[in-house]
């Protein structure tokens, strides 16, 4: 299947705080992430991530750099680099995260 | 630099209907595409492709399949797979497009 309609792949419980949709290919994952208000992360894996702010507001944190980030916002985060998030807004941030290789843990639709 | 303002940084002219922006990784790029209303293409690369509409409408061919596309629709297309665009709406589309591995003709804001 080549096309999907985010609007109505419904969000799925990835772990508290934190929803999830997306697409998987060989080479890149394509997640609309949604973040629950007080929502933080703080971690590390082998994939680069980039990503886009849809909607709401956070703090993202990368390599121990931090910017408070609204729609239209955009990040990079080399492959191995600590990073977090922090929802800020009373309503949820949604961010579109690209990860490549694709996460097995957010593997759905795959292809 | 780790982040970067989508909503700041200048189009700039790729061919005639194209205008793009955008950031290249290692493994992924993510790119902002603007297609002027009119605009259609047809061509194959070896990078693996995925799209998410964020404004205007335009058929989308993937390996001989077309779907109208509008906000929120994504596609999938894999390495080495023909597919096209055609923007059917007055307006200019504007689509999240990302390559892996990065397309050098795109690269810009490289990390």
């Amino acid at each position: 299947m080549y096309f999907y309609d985010l609007n109505e792949i419904q969000y799925r419980p990835k772990r508290e705080g934190v929803r999830i949709k997306g697409i998987s290919g060989e080479c890149v994952q394509m997640t609309v992430v949604e973040l629950a208000p007080g929502f933080a992360s703080d971690h590390m894996h082998p994939q680069e991530q980039m990503g886009y702010i849809l909607s709401g507001e956070l703090d993202v944190t990368i390599g121990g750099e931090t910017k408070r980030c609204g729609a239209g916002c955009a990040y990079f985060i080399p492959a191995n680099l600590r990073h977090g998030f922090r929802v800020i807004s009373d309503q949820p941030a949604e961010i579109m995260d690209i990860f490549s290789p694709p996460k097995d843990e957010n593997r759905e639709n795959q292809r």
